[in-house]
């Protein structure tokens, strides 16, 4: 019996695919060109930013089955940047024989945020009380029984992404807009920091776990303005948050980058909110400030390559650039000659040609050895930059 | 009278045209895809790493009038990666409005070693004293006239580079090999250390230097084996090279990234060796160590966009991958699976798929917060990886 040695991922004919050809693949292909690996890449868009950069692109649809298949069979490896892709394709793919990583079995468990919710509660990992419903039916009866109380947060089940699917229920009235689907109901917990845990786990169960970062929200507005890493929290509240973080990537046996949102109730406790097995936004300040970037991670993870330091080298924070309200049409990015002025400032172009209100753009990183600074230059930034069209 | 607006060069029909596409190329495009910038590159190789990333791709040779002429009339704005170009296109270019940059009369001033050791004298910057002579004719008839002593360096005043194109010469045996070329003949001068600094100049005249880089020499082959980021030397000394950097590119006007190779004497004197207008081997670190990469900076200087912080996050080394000798065919990167398991190492594979040996195949860097563990590391690097054929 003969160890089997490393396959010739370098400058060889051996090919990664990807699912999806947004602004995460594209961000992955700066990596896969870093280190000469073969690429294809599939998006239903002929303007796909990862269309540049391949090897190969192709338009498919990422839900059509046939698509997925047939894509995945002309690769040695397959992976995603986006979770909404056909499973079914994927797990037939496995069963010929493909490596497929993430794998369709946690992919099928995080694509339902019920299923997601359940299989927290049964592997022991906390997260905030729930109830799953079939339907909007059952979730009314559950009201009109007491059995649910207001409020709380509604989540459908399925097909949200970027808070659409989510809503926070006060009242009867807030119910009547949702949509009829299977969704759960959460309890609303006040928490005081929103936090995220990068997690990456190799195919031979190698895990580790970037720095804790952290959400700031507009004290007004219900957004988040800044992603600050580290987060500004006690030690012993960043240990726990990646010790969870470490446990679901376990749990999951996840190959590849696994993100962790989590919540730091009023009292310290840690709840998972949710989890991205991919690249995420959460982590987009690595490129900058971390010895390994998140993507170059992903890289090292799905190949089984030895995983990188994950220690920043700087303070980092970043920024999403979206569409101003107001502005549709080709998109122009005021005042960005006046922000690469500013000191440590590196702004990511998506490659979108239309802009619309709130519509992701870009991200800008703003890097800094003090990351109080950093945060001041960010606000600079902020206030700065716009995207509008002209 | 208006201030003109600046360009949108981001996620526009702005295009940059790049003469050239090898690694150089390749990773300039890494930061023109993160700007959403479209470029245009042409190279005589259909393999060439930069075919893919960029916006269209054309194969054709680099010295020919008409190639370069009509590539440069589809772009809004021209540099190179490479100084092997046809001048004479981009003078015409320059003529009839084009924006080409570095400028054709920089790189005339340049591409021929004669021109450039007199652009010093004439400019007065230090350089070791030299004769320049047409032909080897004049050269042999110099030393029959003792007007040349030996030992001297002969260089040819084109088309030398890496290290090709320059000899020691000791005494009359060794001329025999030499090329009938115009040349010069250099005071061989006993130099502490070889430096490099990279200066940047925008359009509208705004400087800055990169910190001194030094290359640390094999101690029995004559060969760099570490280019380290900051030099090992006094600051003084580092002050004053990276002022005499300065006023090169000064004195050239250049417009983009000026990397300028320097000999600290053995009484400390600044000497200029030569120059390259384009980013360069001793910059590559700053991929991983520095606020702003050369690569990024480059864009800048060229677009007129405001320069970035090119101080370092991390010490910063760099160790070029060349193929092993008795190593001809499909390249195998032996053991890149150890190196990627030490601390700080990123290695960058340029993608040539057929090894030869001493061809230039990639560059690993190592970056550390301590720049003497960073050294012990790349030794470990060096010992380790091997670029061999299979």
């Amino acid at each position: 019996m003969y160890l089997c040695a490393m396959a010739n991922y370098f400058s060889s004919n051996f090919t990664l695919g990807i699912l999806g050809g947004g602004q995460l693949g594209k961000m992955l292909l700066y990596d896969t060109r870093k280190f000469d690996i073969r690429t294809h890449v599939v998006d239903p868009s002929a303007e796909a930013p990862s269309r540049l950069a391949c090897d190969y692109f192709e338009q498919g649809d990422l839900m059509d089955f046939n698509t997925v298949y047939s894509f995945g069979k002309q690769v040695d490896i397959l992976t995603f940047e986006i979770e909404n892709v056909n499973v079914d394709a994927l797990e037939k793919l496995e069963l010929e024989g493909k490596k497929v990583y993430p794998s369709s079995e946690t992919l099928r468990n995080i694509q339902d945020k019920g299923r997601q919710k359940s299989f927290y509660k049964a592997n022991r990992i906390p997260t905030s009380p729930f109830i799953v419903f079939e339907n909007k039916n059952k979730l009314n009866e559950a009201i009109v029984r007491k059995e649910l109380h207001y409020p709380f947060v509604w989540k459908s089940c399925t097909g949200g992404y970027d808070g659409k699917g989510v809503s926070i229920i006060r009242d009867a009235e807030d119910i009547i807009p949702l949509a009829d689907t299977a969704c759960i109901a959460e309890k609303l917990i006040p928490f005081k920091n929103e936090l995220a845990v990068i997690v990456a786990r190799n195919v031979s169960g190698e895990v580790t776990t970037y720095p804790v970062v952290e959400m700031e929200f507009h004290p007004e507005a219900n957004q988040v303005e800044y992603v600050i890493c580290p987060a500004r929290i006690d030690d012993t509240v960043a240990a726990k948050a990646r010790d969870i973080a470490t446990r679901v990537s376990e749990a999951f046996k996840h190959v590849g980058l696994l993100a962790v949102e989590l919540f730091q109730t009023e009292d310290d406790e840690i709840l998972v909110n949710e989890v991205a097995p991919r690249p995420h936004n959460s982590g987009h300040y690595s490129i900058e400030a971390s010895f390994t970037n998140q993507f170059e991670q992903h890289i090292r993870a799905i190949l089984d390559l030895p995983l990188g330091n994950t220690d920043s080298k700087v303070g980092g924070i970043m920024v999403n650039l979206v569409g101003a309200q107001g502005h549709t049409g080709n998109v122009h990015y005021e005042n960005i000659d006046k922000i690469l002025a500013m000191e440590g400032v590196t702004p990511h172009i998506y490659g979108k040609k239309q802009t619309r209100p709130f519509r992701k753009m870009g991200h800008v990183t703003i890097v800094h050895k003090d990351l109080n600074e950093a945060r001041r230059i960010a606000e600079q930034v902020k206030k700065t930059i716009k995207v509008i069209s002209k």
